[in-house]
């Protein structure tokens, strides 16, 4: 039954208030990745660390922090959703090595090392070169291992996110992207990257975000479980896991931070244009109140095993987290 | 007369007080670009200026802050020594394309586009792979053309320098290198970067450190300026200048500071090694008291007219900077 299983949703960055916190609570979602900060320094993501240390007081009756896969499992058991840290990108370090440690230790489970553009560490996804990792960036990815520090690579560019697997020692995840064979996006994968990824044990979220999936918002969840599908002939379901990409009501501002930062004089519109500047049409079938529901059961008629099902709706997440945020020695 | 010309020397970072400033007014030298900082953030680069607003109040006999070409006339004329201020990094724009104008207001007349490493901008010359300058890293060069900052490539790996070249509207600098040429080195630079840099109107400012020096600390005066002779066979003498990367009295930990930054956990040993750390053995042609009149007079006695030998020892830093510190509409 979709109630006893482990959920997780592998990304998420709604407007966070007490009536989404209680959506989430009725969607039976055990744990959800929250998008922490997008281009914040760190001065700024200890702000954001602040702003959610207060939703945890005010909330404590439907969220919890997560640190660890155990804090997971204790959050479903309270009939409580979970809530585990990720950045977007780098910028939460700055330039400083020592603040991997101190991010971490914060509560920062999980980090992308670019988000499209250029980073200190590595090559984003809407660069036109990609050089790979840094020098600067190979002292972070063995930082990040040893701190147990989620390397996370959905927005960065191929030769970077294959280095980033080749040098890391433990799995890396792509949080939230789908593969390029079924819809070819920048954003999205190639196979090299899906086939890398699965050999060195990583996880891929796939997205429900329209610009990232075939036939954008007309996209139906048969289309999405036989993209699932397709992923799991070429890599195994071991590696497969939901990070939807959910952004639900951000004003158009916030879309712009995200896209623009501080970076851009120009308005820089990512996936839209000028002609479609805004946020793309939700999937009708990808509400938060059964979102993940439908998936499950998407799945399962699509031919999914029970197993395999569950492994796909969080267990694997789980799974991935259980060892991946064990400090080394 | 060597006490006659207008003399630039166009980078130094010693340890700046009332004696050093004392040697600098004996020496002659009229201005000196002054690296401000190498790794700072913004906010850190906001101290830095204020230190130094500090070290003005103190010495106003001895030193003025230069804003532009006809400051630095004044200083020569006031027997003090002008100091104008450039960022060995582009670290005190953080991620914030807007800052380029706040600090450039400030006083920062020169910008790097990278140290050694990667940066938000462009490739370090100590990277592995270059890509070029990135997304931001455009922009970034659009806006310092509008409001006069002056773009310096000189810790800028190959490709980027290229590009930086052609993306700028205005001549741009490597106000402290060499040619490979002469003594092959990551920091030196290519035949071919010294070519489009002519052509595009820019300056070259020839180091007096010994890591940049054919026979290193053993480089006579006559081999510098031999080198000055081939380069000038090449792209002409009007491109010629003296940006010494004189680092005097610092102590050790400085040298670690700009080769390690925050970046590093182990240590990076930049142009040296383990077994060769510290400071390179200063050029005895080369004191402070005395340096740029020895190398007026070498030059002089090379075989360099007057006139030649005038533009390098100040005259092309001074025109360059007439040109290039005005702000476009």
């Amino acid at each position: 039954m979709y109630q006893d299983q482990i959920i997780i949703d592998g990304l998420q960055y709604c407007r966070w208030d007490r009536d989404y916190f209680m959506i989430l609570q009725q969607s039976g979602i055990s744990a959800i990745h929250v998008t922490l900060v997008y281009h914040e320094d760190a001065r700024q993501t200890l702000t954001r660390f602040g702003q959610w240390n207060r939703l945890f007081e005010q909330n404590a009756d439907l969220i919890v922090p997560v640190y660890n896969a155990q804090d997971i499992r204790a959050a479903k058991a309270n009939g409580k959703v979970g809530v585990f840290f990720g950045a977007q990108n780098c910028s939460p370090i700055d330039d400083e090595i020592d603040l991997i440690e101190v991010m971490r230790n914060q509560g920062l489970l999980i980090m992308q090392l670019t988000y499209n553009n250029q980073s200190l560490l590595a090559t984003g996804c809407y660069e036109q070169c990609d050089n790979g990792i840094t020098r600067f960036g190979k002292q972070v990815i063995q930082e990040m291992n040893r701190v147990g520090m989620v390397i996370d690579m959905s927005h960065s560019a191929e030769r970077s996110t294959l280095e980033a697997i080749e040098y890391s020692s433990r799995p890396i995840c792509i949080s939230h992207a789908n593969p390029t064979f079924a819809h070819d996006a920048l954003r999205n994968k190639s196979t090299e990257v899906l086939q890398a990824l699965a050999q060195s044990g990583g996880l891929i979220g796939f997205s429900l975000y329209p610009f990232h999936l075939p036939n954008g918002s007309q996209c139906k969840l048969t289309d999405f479980c036989e993209m699932v599908a397709k992923t799991a002939d070429l890599i195994g379901v071991n590696h497969l896991a939901i990070g939807s990409d959910l952004c639900l009501n951000q004003p158009q501002s916030v879309l712009e931070w995200m896209r623009n930062g501080r970076w851009s004089k120009a308005m820089d519109y990512g996936e839209g244009s000028s002609s479609n500047s805004g946020w793309p049409d939700a999937l009708p079938w990808f509400a938060p109140q059964n979102g993940m529901r439908n998936i499950y059961h998407g799945l399962l008629e699509y031919g999914f095993s029970q197993a395999e099902t569950q492994q796909i709706i969080g267990k694997n997440w789980l799974n991935f987290l259980e060892t991946s945020l064990i400090k080394q020695q």
